[in-house]
Formats: C-alpha cells, sequence, structure tokens
C-alpha cells in the first residue's frame, strides 16, 4: 500500500525534472538554454532522498526532493516529506551567518519538498577524498569558522531570546529525524537490536562487552539526555565528512536535513569522530608502496586544527559580537567583571570540548556497532584488517566517552590516538 | 492610545461578567440559580491580570483574564493577552500528572482570553498566612508531590521526545513572559536598571556591592543561560507561596501563565527561596509576646521535608515510570548496569539540588533589590528592621549562589540558614 502524500506532491524523475526546472525562472537562468538542452541525473547516493544532477549550456543544479520513506530501506520505514522542509529552512539560518560554506539555495517547493540549489563542482565528498588521502589544506580553517559562526550566533550568546524561541519551536517539528538519531547513535549500538550489524565474529565479543558496560552505557545515556534537552545553538544535526563538500580551496556543508536546535557538542563531535574513524581506518587502506603514515598524520593535523582555531573563533565572536540575552554585556562592564566572564569564555570552552569528545566517541561506535557504517571502515576488504581498525576505534571511542575528564587539550586527543595505535594489535605496516 | 487587540476580545467587567457566564453551561451548572442570583467580585491581586470571583446559590467560580497590559503599570507596559492560553495549556498538562492540586478548569474561552475555573474556599495564599505564622502540615508532602510528578512526566525521562518536542514548541510562544523573568530575575537586580527598588539608604551598599560582585554576576548569568536553553521539563516558572493556595488539609497551585520548558530547579528553587525568604523575615514581625522563633523553625522543617520527600518521589518515579526516552530501559537490564543507573540517580538529584539552590539565591535577590518584592519583607513597617531581615536574605542568597558546590544536603542548608540569621546583626528578640 503506497504511504499517503499530499495530493500536489508527486517524486520527480528524470523524465519529468526538465519540465518542472522550465516553471522555475532561477532554474532557467542558472541552466540556461532550453528543456531539451538540459542533462538529468539521478544520483541519490544519500541514504534517504532523491537527489538530481542537472547540467545545462550555462550552467548546473541540484535538486533534493524528500520521498514519504528511507529511499535506503523503502516504503517499510516511513518517513516525514517536512525533512526537505527543515532542511530549506537550515541552509537560510546557518547560510545567513556563514555565507559561502553552504550551496547556494535557489527555490524551495512546499508543495513537491524539493530545494533547487547550487551544484557543486569540481567538489568531492570529504570521506571519499580522505579515503584516497587527499589533503585539503583548509578544511580545518573554514569548518572551524562555519562551526564557530553558525554555532554561535544561533545561540543565546548571538541571538535574542524571542528570536532563539521562534527558531526553536519551529525545528521542534523536525523531531522524526532527531528521533533516528536518539535511536541509532545513544540507544541501538548499546543493546541487541534487528538493525545492528557489525565484522562478524570478530567484534562480536566487543559488542557483547559494550552491552554489558555500565560505564559506558551512563555515558551515552547522558549524551542522549543532553541531545534530548539542552536547546543550545541550530545545529546540523549530521556533520560527518560524507556531509562536507570539498575542493583544495573550497568547503561546503549540505545535507542538513536533520538540524535542529541541540547541544554544539553534537556538531563538533560529528567532525572530530569522524575524523578519528579515518585516521584508524587508514591502516587498513595502506598497503605495500602506500604508507598511509604521514596521511594519518594530516588527519590528527587537521583535527588540532579545527578545534583550536573553532575555539579562538567562538571566544572572539563571544567578546565582540554577544548581542543575545545570555551574559549580558550590562553585567560585565567593570574590569573585575569582564576578567571574570573571560575566564569563565574558557570554562565554557572546557565544557564544551568534554561534550565533543562525549559525541565523537558516540558517533565513532553506532558506525561500527549499529546499521549506518562509514566507507572509511566498510571499504576494507579483509575482514580481519577491518577488524583491527574497528577496534581501535571502539577502544579509542569509549576512553572519550568514559574518561573525558582526562582531556584537557585537543593535542591531548591526538597523541591518545597515536598510542591507542600502537597499543591494539601493533600497527598493519 | 489603546493596544490593538482582536475584534472579538473586550475585558470582562463585574457587570457583564455574569451575561458572559450565563452562555458558558459548565458555568450555570456550578453556579446554579440565574444571572441575576450570581456575585461578583473583581479581586485582582495578580499584578498582571484581571480575576473576578462569583458567587451562585450553589457554588463559586474563579474568572482569569488577561489584559493586553501589565496591570500593575497599564497600557505602558504591553503584554500578549495569549498568556491566558498557556495558562490554560499548563493547567491542561499539569492537571493530568498531579490532579487535585490544581483548580478545576471549567472552560477556556480563547476569543476572550479566559480561564473559568474552580473558586478555591476557604483557601488562603500560603505567603499571606506565613506572615501570620500559620502552619500547614501538609504543604511539604502536597508541593513535593506536585514537583515531582509534573516535573517528572514532562520531561524526557516521563514522556516521548517526539510529545515533549510538540510541548516544548507550544510553549516557546509564551516567550514575553519568560523574558521578564530573565530581565526581572537575572539580569536587573545586577545592575543600575530603572525599575530596580530596595529599602534606601539602608540597602544602598549592599546593592552597589552585588553590582561590582564578578563571582555572582557570573553564577547568575550561568543560571540565566540555564533557564533560556535548557529544556528538562514544563515548570510552573513562578512558583512562589503567592502562587499557592492553602487550607490545613489541601494545597494548590495556580497562576501558571509564565509556564514554560526550562530547568526542573528554577521551580523547585521558587519553594526553597520563598520559604527562606519568609524564614528571615519572621524576625520583622515578631515583637513582644510574638516569638516568631518556634514558626521560623517549622519553616525549615517544612523547606527540609519539602525537598526530602520530592528527591524520594522523583527517583521513585524515574524507578517505576520511566517512559520517555532518556536512560532507557533497554539499556539497564543486567544487575551491574542497573546499579550504575540507581547511583546516576542519586547524581542526578545532587546536580538538581545544585540548580535549585543557585536559583533559589536568584529568587530571593530579586525580591529585595529588584522591581518586584514579596509581602513577607514589605509588611516589615520598620525600614530598619526590614533592612537588617532583607541583609540576612540578600548576603544567604549570595552563598547558595556563589558557594553552591559547599551544600550537599537540604539540612546543611537549614543549619547555614540558622547560622546566617545569628551571625548578622544579631537576631531581633
Amino acid at each position: 500500500m503506497p504511504l499517503d502524500t499530499p495530493a500536489d506532491y508527486e517524486p520527480l524523475t528524470e523524465r519529468t525534472l526538465p519540465a518542472y526546472l522550465a516553471g522555475l525562472p532561477a532554474a532557467r537562468a542558472e541552466l540556461g538554454g532550453a528543456p531539451q538542452d538540459w542533462r538529468v541525473k539521478e544520483v541519490g547516493d544519500g541514504n534517504l532522498n532523491l537527489v538530481f544532477l542537472v547540467e545545462g549550456p550555462a550552467g548546473g543544479l541540484c535538486v533534493k526532493q524528500s520521498l514519504p520513506y528511507v529511499r535506503l530501506v523503502g516504503e517499510g520505514w516511513p518517513m516525514p516529506l517536512s525533512r526537505a522542509f527543515f532542511e530549506y529552512r537550515w541552509m537560510q539560518e546557518h547560510g545567513r551567518h556563514a555565507a559561502g560554506r553552504l550551496p547556494c539555495l535557489y527555490h524551495y517547493d512546499e508543495r513537491m519538498y524539493a530545494i533547487v540549489m547550487e551544484r557543486l563542482a569540481p567538489h568531492v565528498i570529504m570521506r571519499r577524498a580522505m579515503i584516497e588521502a587527499r589533503r585539503f589544506p583548509l578544511f580545518a580553517e573554514h569548518m572551524a569558522a562555519y562551526t564557530a559562526r553558525t554555532l554561535f550566533f544561533t545561540s543565546d550568546l548571538g541571538m535574542g531570546a524571542s528570536e532563539k524561541k521562534t527558531m526553536t519551536a519551529l525545528f521542534c517539528g523536525n523531531s522524526a529525524l532527531s528521533k533516528i538519531t536518539e535511536d541509532l547513535i545513544f540507544t541501538e549500538p548499546y543493546m541487541v537490536a534487528a538493525r545492528n550489524r557489525w565484522t562478524a565474529p570478530q567484534l562480536d565479543a566487543i559488542a557483547a562487552e559494550f552491552r554489558v558496560d555500565a560505564a559506558l552505557k551512563l555515558a551515552v545515556s547522558r549524551l542522549k539526555n543532553k541531545f534530548l534537552h539542552s536547546a543550545e545553538a541550530l545545529i546540523h544535526g549530521d556533520l560527518h565528512t560524507g556531509s562536507i563538500m570539498v575542493t583544495e580551496k573550497d568547503t561546503r556543508v549540505i545535507d542538513g536535513e536533520f538540524a535542529f536546535v541541540g547541544p554544539m557538542g553534537f556538531d563538533l563531535g560529528a567532525i572530530v569522530g569522524n575524523l578519528l574513524l579515518n585516521y584508524f581506518a587508514q591502516d587498513g587502506h595502506a598497503g605495500a608502496g602506500d604508507s598511509r603514515e604521514a596521511y594519518q598524520e594530516w588527519v590528527l593535523s587537521a583535527m588540532e586544527e579545527f578545534w583550536g582555531r573553532f575555539e579562538r573563533n567562538f571566544v572572539e565572536l563571544w567578546r565582540h559580537e554577544a548581542r543575545g540575552d545570555a551574559y549580558p554585556a550590562a553585567l560585565f562592564a567593570d574590569p573585575a567583571s569582564l576578567a571574570a566572564l573571560d575566564a569563565e569564555r574558557q570554562t565554557d570552552m572546557a565544557r564544551l570540548f568534554a561534550d565533543t569528545l562525549g559525541f565523537a566517541g558516540a558517533k565513532m561506535i553506532r558506525r561500527i556497532l549499529g546499521l549506518a557504517h562509514n566507507i572509511d571502515l566498510e571499504w576494507i576488504a579483509d575482514p580481519d584488517a577491518r577488524a583491527l581498525c574497528e577496534t581501535r576505534c571502539l577502544r579509542f571511542a569509549r576512553e572519550l566517552m568514559v574518561g573525558t575528564p582526562r582531556y584537557r587539550a585537543i593535542a591531548e586527543i591526538a597523541a591518545a590516538a597515536r598510542a591507542a595505535r600502537e597499543d591494539i594489535g601493533g600497527i598493519r605496516g
């Protein structure tokens, strides 16, 4: 039985898309020529949606449309069409604060749940490029600016309370997507669940161990609780390296359909956790004449640069652009109070660092024991080699979540990652 | 120039109310007889709204209607009519979980922004009764049950995430009322602000001291930040002793127009802080032959009983009725995990205790240095006697906010309050 959809909605196809786009002046202008000149390709490499790339004589476009179900699974897993609306609103909100870091938005169609946006070329998905050991010298700087600006300006430090409540209320409507995160990241990897999978039998023992690891389950539950109630800022909500497109000179964030007002550390942890996943996965891609050690050091340095720049950017914004209702400037005018507030900024960054480590760990574990895996690890063909990398990831992720207070600086995380790579199973050459 | 209001809205008067109520079957049934038999009195002792008490042959009613401005101030301070809608929704939500602790709701009129509810008799406002040193043996038990049940069942422990997001989104619409709290409690008492007032010149020095007290301003700003972003549960939002009506046998909570999804400690701190305010104020009401010392001990014992019962109730609900998405039961099935979860409940209660102390302190200070004062202190006629009580309150409140981690149990707060009463200015006989 097909799922109910609004009368005006129908899924686009390669055949129907040109006529659809011909009705949108912004799309016609971008593509040039006439509909018969436009080449359409459905690429849908995401798990959830239809995605079309369109090429015309003058330029290209990307069209992303919601389906009433999860594309990867089919009609057995219904999913609200409205996720396209929330991605569109995310593009508006984050686009305002991080101009140039998102695709340009050309059109949102509220009846078709379709977004017409810039086609990014020659950008590649960061995750795929990292598997090929490609370096992106501006990635850390760009992502630090993106996260600092979007998180700051949508938090109570950067936005007035009334405006923030309006934004929060709107994105509460995206709860079905948040629920996916709640289940797949914070819950199912730590229990017997039908959707879980892992490299078996190699990881059977550690998966079983994690399911009775009380300290780990408390840690992930505290993180889940924070995810459920801590409305700090409008977050992307799925900011792994598969949601980042890069060139040597440019960095763009895509796929904001999981956006909601939640804890800042969730976005920051997604970046840190996915860099660490790739770091540990490299040993599975290395081979004779293809040492990945130098690249692994680049990954760690990108992680360190990302966090260091994020922290500096965020504190600078707090010092100079704090127009929200939290920590009102009127209370911190005298020199002693200004000094105390500056110390508080550092304290708050330490708190955010701890949140980031915890969420990073949770993001790593779900990619190995839960439903949705990463090609960083999946593309390691030899299951023993994969399982070794995955075991290192799992142990390290657990340490990030359970041993969080032991780490005060991002350089300590890099050092601990190096040590973890050596400790478990030696280093594969 | 009168403020804009919807076409269907008009403020009720003693003259127009009977005809209005005659159109409501629930009201007619409650009052009995005919409109000409009904006696109406506008009592409006709140600061914001119209409040009518109506007596008929069979029974009574209370009608509360929003005005488009703050009643106490006039049209110069506009305020959304919708606060009646949020109070009505609060009555529904909290009424579901704490049956018997709120007035019965008979009718909500969305065009008139009017609530028709039970007339509470022979109940009196707790604050007034406390000034007369009256004891209410069930107050602590009733309020502990009310707070534990309403906070638990509207939190992520007791409510599913999707339902909670819907509730959160709805109450985000009450941001104008939250803004009053943000300004009047967490901001203005700590700066020079036109709306501030205090017992002058006696408190001039301490008010000035607080305005440059960096540690205190950080503490109150952290609490404000929590108030702004921590969507823990649907809270009453103004749960002082003036929002509680009592008899020897009954306790009811009224005036939920400030309700929103915020930090639980704000409601708990309102109760603790207002009991402490009364405790310190009693010395200003004592006189020859009217020692208040025994009553002061009753106030402290009520505070201790309230917190102790709240904590036990909340933990019991968490053990037996946790049907929300936080700390999912599926993760805590084995004995070690169950034990760890039970330890976590205690940890979380300690965290909530700390929040409660901080918010209690903030609630005390705003009543002495801010706009809205308490009759507990205002009714002390001698300004020197009042200032002495107020100084004890202010010093104690500061300690609750800045020295929070020094206190682990409510009995320590009672002991510290006794010591504070003796330390500052001795005890007036």
